[in-house]
């Protein structure tokens, strides 16, 4: 049985606050815990999970540490609406700054919803992105919708949050802009690198981004909707970008 | 003031079976609410403001029955986590069903998430899409979280239930199906008509649907991710196929 504080520790892991605090953060679900334990074993602090779980996991937990729970710990425990079966509790990493060179990345400019960027993380990583970077206006990547609509991606793409755009200043790497009066997306020529910028939900890129700008983008439009979902416009624009 | 009866009331179009019982739904926030005074005035069967709207929208409103609340109201009568000035009250749109000929439809196998019914819906619009076809297992279409996914799209789009698919299984169109083992998405030629099938989150599309279909086509994948996520896959799809 679980202790009140112990509860207490992992509830707290969906402020981020306590989160940054303690490096930590939440996946939940089975398929999201089997990629962890496949892919970032050396980052799991530990797995709370229901018996029956443990039971048909039991050959691919060697030396992790796991704790039996019960279903009712289990809700008490669980960020989701629906828990299912297991949750674990992850170390954040410690990449400081993105590096990949010759590459492509995307850029967010202040990506509010938690949806959205976890969303754009599993673009991402469809697409063989390897970083995606964060103005400090976008979610945390370690709020557990970030994570959860990540779809477990958020263990294979790194995610960095770019203080006063230093890091977007100093590349010299094309820098596409979403926009929504630019050249059309099916003009512009397969490429094997560069940063896609894609600007916040509501107000688009800033006007300090949209400087850095080289290049400016518009997915045609056939009917009338105002804008397309940024996770959405995310999407097409790399499927017709990335060669 | 509003009377208890009349929050409840209003209240209660939360949920499925009140909504359907009184044909009506809820749409909430400026934008959204400017959008179906413009285009669907005859639709509207309240409008809920707080002063500040009415005063700033007096000269749109012409005979459309308004009644101002109070901010305290407005939260009590909203769906949102934070509401903003305004709600309205919507008739149901009454079409029987999809009657687009030689056109491009969007057909959805048990999408559940609204966010992503609301997102396909707004697609649809932005390419130009009037019909969006959905099996009884999807969301449905006036619960508030579509509606304001949706950004207002829902004002300009038929959403259609089809019973047993007995509409899909008349049609004759190419019917294009996304799946994960097809062939690639840019092998197909654009198109100005045919019917693009979207399988559920998790599922895919049903064995029963997946024989109707005429293509099989899957978006190449360069990374790791298992899937996308179903409204981005249909954004990729339309921005390639559609002529």
């Amino acid at each position: 049985m679980l202790s009140k504080k112990e509860i207490k520790d992992i509830q707290s892991l969906g402020h981020k606050k306590n989160r940054d605090e303690l490096g930590c953060f939440l996946a939940e679900g089975p398929k999201m815990v089997a990629e962890f334990i496949q892919l970032l074993p050396e980052s799991i602090v530990k797995i709370y999970a229901v018996q029956e779980w443990i039971r048909e996991n039991e050959s691919k937990l060697k030396q992790l540490p796991v704790q039996e729970i019960s279903p009712v710990e289990l809700v008490r425990l669980s960020q989701m609406q629906t828990p299912h079966q297991v949750l674990c509790i992850l170390k954040q990493s410690d990449h400081k700054e993105p590096v990949v060179k010759d590459a492509f990345s995307i850029y967010l400019d202040a990506i509010q919803d938690p949806g959205n960027l976890g969303t754009i993380i599993r673009i991402a990583d469809w697409f063989g992105i390897n970083q995606v970077i964060c103005t400090p206006g976008c979610a945390d990547c370690y709020n557990p919708k970030v994570v959860q609509a990540s779809m477990a991606s958020i263990a294979r793409v790194s995610v960095f949050y770019d203080e006063a755009a230093a890091w977007l200043k100093s590349q010299t790497e094309v820098v596409y802009a979403a926009v929504l009066n630019g050249k059309p997306l099916y003009d512009f020529k397969k490429a094997t690198s560069g940063i896609l910028l894609i600007g916040n939900e509501s107000r688009g890129i800033s006007n300090e981004l949209l400087k850095l700008a080289t290049e400016k983008l518009t997915i045609p439009k056939k009917g009338n909707a105002e804008s397309l979902n940024a996770a959405v416009a995310t999407g097409i624009i790399l499927s017709h970008l990335i060669a």
